[in-house]
């Protein structure tokens, strides 16, 4: 029985002695391997902070003392230091762990967020909290170097280097994890200011530690090797030394080998026994101890699938939206030298390492940045090019007012793509892209597509790109896409997809909706009721031709995967209001409501998004007579304010 | 005639001889005074850049070099520098100069947002277009240490420091205008920053400008004699200068007097001819050179309304919404000493100096740092407490993934108080809050408020700040709030605030459209038009007996001071046709569209949002007998999708 199986808790981890603690991160990370290994997660950073993990739970006293997770994928040691071993074999499985902190899994998880940079917020918040209480507990926020890179962290630390609002009763430790990586290695002036912190000669001991873990890192080695002999910014600087964090004036420790439990320990310990805010800056290795991983050159298996353990061979996938996009963006890029791409820190993960091999000059690498990535594309189109912007659905949100304020309002060319919209699922909550089509119909100018297919979005991202005098957006989901969905006719802009029977029942699929919205026709059919099934292609605006043809139909179905609230059935619903269209209108979205983790056919059956869930509910209304149950307006026998 | 009044543009002053500038800088300030002291407008901001903007364009080329403003209030000088003196006698007002750079109005200008922290993503974006391009122009942005602490501004110069991808083709110049200040003085790291920048002694002849310029400065001069006297870090920082600039990798010129018109040239120059991105330091005073600006402890007459020119008093204004709120939360700040504020850098403009100037230790300014203030807020309530978040209703766009990730999936109970929400006319499109109350929609469990009145506002404020479990919104518009509006019954939660013969038009007045709504009634009931008008008090979500009544009525007409698309009529519309009550809905709020300035009166009459014509609008469609414009649905006679 080894050390894991013992564990019930961070108290145990107290009782161990040091030979036994590096048994057990042997131990931690084979299981980790095992785990994920079969069910996909993000292996790659809880490999690189098993030893971190350890420390922190040793040096505080969690829950008491709240340890905070920046974009908590991170979390899987401490969810295994806290007793949750067991559920790693339903990991991101209804039912199962989640994948980030969960409150209502352990009283140890605090923020549930996956979205990044948000960790010195919340300590930030945290600690104020406990000082203005007079509790006497502390605050530790772990966060990467990729995470930096995000305009809040800045904010955050901005603020917790602020002594007079903050004094210095505040008792909170940051954790910086420095593997030089979020997906992909982290960019801009920031890399070159820790650079400097690591290659600070203060701490020359550990130089032979940084040369040995940074020098095998493609592309970092030689500039560490420069920094390393005080080459590039004189021999002034390498003698006084100064860096980022102390120039905010915050107190700081470090750099600590970050895979030298002791030593991380006893930085912890200093830190802990500071009074006010302190910084530990801790250097790690992405997939550490994992040789598969650390070899892994494009993201160090950040969030794999399931792969075979042995020789991380990933189990095959079949292509999915992200391909198509991928694939279409360098022959654009061929044909459109004005074409420019965007990422926030996840050129992989949205698609754009096709674009970027072939153009690296026109690629940018934001870092963790959207807010950033939606205006210097404002920046890129007013200097006479057309950015186009890939993102995640979800991470949208951070450059709302961007996109709006920025893009919108200065009339700009820029295509938002965004991928992984609608349920996504099994990443829990916050990343569902379900926002996306609600929030973007207030922005004016701003025109929005949903792809059915791959050849739907091969079109509408060239049609979206040909548009230079305003935002566009073109969203598909997570996923494998359909087989091309051939359309019968068209009607204005829109795709016919099926019609049969009488007008009875007008079915707008919205994007990856469409295929639901064919099988619905089919079953409709079946019970002798009329269907013409339209593929708007645009929904924001609609093409004025839905007004007509929604007006000749006995009733509108609208299915969407965004959330219902203000979505584009909705939006409909509002322009046939507008319009005096009175046909009844039937919304089919994601109820407004925070997810579960779950897999994404899991949770479209729950929410009632699935061919027979919607078929039923639009024969039971055609069965009971259409129309009959708008008969709440029967006026009551006296005036209902008379109650008061 | 002065210099000013046969200044053409740019080039002319290039013509001008060193004294000949300097009496053009004091005509300059002397008109500034004279013109805002009637229209009101941003002035400390544009006294502080007088010699700052002659130097830019003497040494760059406007409009081929493109100059962009960090939040363009403090464009004024650049307005007239480049010919546009005449218009501001109708500065800010309908047809006149806007108070923010306008594409409109002149090559010159660029970027129209009001929103802070914007320039450097812009200038990156530019900067990167005109290398790609192979254009030789340069792009400066003027950024002021208060937008610094804005997140975007750090995303920024992270990307722009990184010589990687951007390379040092970008002709790209940053000018700090460094006065301490954004509305109050500059808080956090960042200032801490800057003053050890500014004490640099590299620049030993500047120290005494350093002296004299911040001596004066309440709260400023002690913490610069320390660091002039190199006494907080020790002597060895002070011989080996380095900064936070540089430590991301950025070039670095400076720190520059900017009053000394010379100095400012000298070192743009400099700037100019180095190759890559590079940073010009320029201490200013805002207000410099105007007594009473100089002198007015609170925000150097940021942006004051009309004022006497010679003393500087400000013509009295009335009571407006923020003083309510102002007053109230001093209250509950001594009967819940659970409760805490937090401003983004706003503290007077949103009303909080009542709350800090009793509980300071109570009061957090985060800087302009609306994610910052949502998260930390969200920490704040984890902790125990609960927080008030005082915004511009247009800034929480800012902070809108942080609502909806941190707040609200988190379940915390942090009050957001939307000042300045609707429209707001005459500072344009971007300062208008008209947003809120539809993107706020998507947020699960979040609760919004609008009062109609004082009694309302401090009553649904209370009713807020006593929900601990979700976000709430209370928002309210800029100006004068009407006289308390007393209900005459209760429906559910909702005031009844008039009902008048039968039935027929179920008015919703939302938050200050309560009042319009109760004027309209009075016309409608002088058609002969029977009405009952309520006011919601919370809108999201509607109190569930709306649904009954609205069932009663024959139609449903909602009022309200926000975008149309996806509002709080349209919230309305879309729970009725979920419920199945087929009562007509008609919604009058703000078009979709980005709104010119204008005064928010002549705005409204614009937009129809009137009680004339609101009431013109209902009699019309009930003369023409209700239901009969429903007819658009006459089936064609032949399938539309036929054409195809």
């Amino acid at each position: 029985m080894g050390h894991l199986e013992r564990l019930t808790g961070p108290a145990d981890l107290r009782e161990l002695e040091a030979r036994e603690l590096d048994e057990l991160a042997t131990e931690i990370r084979d299981f980790l391997v095992a785990k994920v290994s079969r069910t996909g997660g993000h292996l790659g950073p809880n490999l690189g902070v098993v030893e971190l993990s350890i420390a922190l739970h040793r040096v505080f006293d969690s829950p008491r003392d709240r340890v905070v997770f920046d974009t908590g994928h991170q979390a899987y040691v401490h969810k295994i230091l806290t007793g949750r071993a067991d559920g790693f074999d339903k990991l991101r499985q209804h039912g199962g762990l989640s994948g980030y902190p969960s409150q209502a899994e352990s009283p140890h998880d605090i923020v549930e967020n996956s979205h990044a940079s948000t960790s010195l917020s919340y300590a930030d918040g945290l600690a104020k909290a406990y000082a203005i209480r007079g509790e006497d507990r502390h605050v530790v926020a772990v966060i990467g170097d990729g995470a930096l890179t995000g305009g809040m962290a800045w904010e955050a630390l901005n603020n917790i280097a602020d002594t007079v609002q903050g004094g210095d009763e505040r008792r909170l430790v940051i954790v910086v994890n420095d593997n030089g990586r979020s997906y992909t290695p982290t960019i801009g002036g920031l890399a070159n200011a820790l650079t400097a912190l690591r290659t600070n000669p203060r701490y020359e001991p550990l130089l032979d530690v940084v040369k040995r873990r940074l020098n095998g890192v493609p592309g970092v080695g030689p500039a560490v090797y420069d920094a390393l002999h005080a080459m590039k910014k004189g021999m002034k600087d390498a003698l006084a030394p100064q860096g980022l964090f102390e120039d905010l004036g915050l107190k700081y420790v470090g750099p600590v080998d970050g895979h030298d439990r002791a030593a991380m320990e006893q930085a912890l310990t200093q830190a802990k026994r500071f009074g006010g805010p302190v910084i530990v800056h801790a250097m790690t290795r992405k997939g550490f101890g994992y040789d598969p991983a650390e070899q892994h050159e494009a993201d160090q298996f950040h969030g794999p699938g399931p792969f075979d353990a042995l020789t991380g061979v990933e189990t095959p996938k079949g292509r999915i939206w992200t391909d198509v996009f991928n694939d279409e963006m360098v022959a654009i890029g061929r044909e459109r030298r004005d074409v420019v791409a965007i990422t926030a820190a996840m050129m992989h993960p949205v698609g754009l390492d096709g674009f970027a091999a072939h153009y690296p000059d026109r690629t940018f690498d934001v870092g963790i940045a959207e807010q950033h990535a939606a205006t210097s594309a404002a920046g890129l189109a007013m200097g006479g090019l057309h950015p186009v912007v890939a993102l995640y659905a979800t991470f949208l949100n951070r450059a709302f007012d961007q996109v709006l304020m920025d893009v919108a309002l200065h009339r700009c060319g820029v295509t938002f793509v965004l991928d992984r919209s609608g349920v996504t699922g099994d990443d829990g909550a916050s990343h569902n892209g379900m926002w996306d089509m609600s929030v973007l119909q207030v922005v004016p100018g701003l025109r929005l597509a949903a792809p059915r297919d791959p050849a739907r979005l091969r079109e509408l991202l060239r049609e979206a790109i040909a548009v230079d005098d305003a935002p566009t957006v073109v969203r598909f989901p997570k996923g494998a896409p359909p087989a091309d969905i051939e359309a019968v006719g068209t009607v204005g802009a829109m795709d016919v997809l099926a019609r049969r029977g009488d007008r009875d029942v007008l079915l707008v699929g919205v994007g990856s909706m469409a295929s639901t919205a064919v099988e619905v026709a089919e079953r409709l059919t079946a019970q002798g009721i009329g269907v013409t099934v339209v593929d708007p292609r645009w929904v924001k605006p609609y093409d004025d031709a839905i007004v007509a043809l929604a007006g000749e139909h006995r009733m509108v179905v609208v299915v969407e995967d965004n959330g219902v609230s203000g979505g584009c059935g909705a939006s409909l619903l509002q322009l046939l209001n507008e319009r005096r269209v009175s046909t009844p209108v039937r919304l089919h979205g994601i109820p407004q409501e925070f997810l579960d983790h779950a897999k994404r056919n899991a949770i479209l059956e729950r929410v009632g998004l699935t061919p027979q869930a919607i078929a039923l509910s639009v024969t039971e209304e055609f069965a009971a007579g259409l129309g009959d149950g708008d008969a709440e307006r029967a006026p009551a026998p006296h005036h209902p304010a008379d109650r008061a």
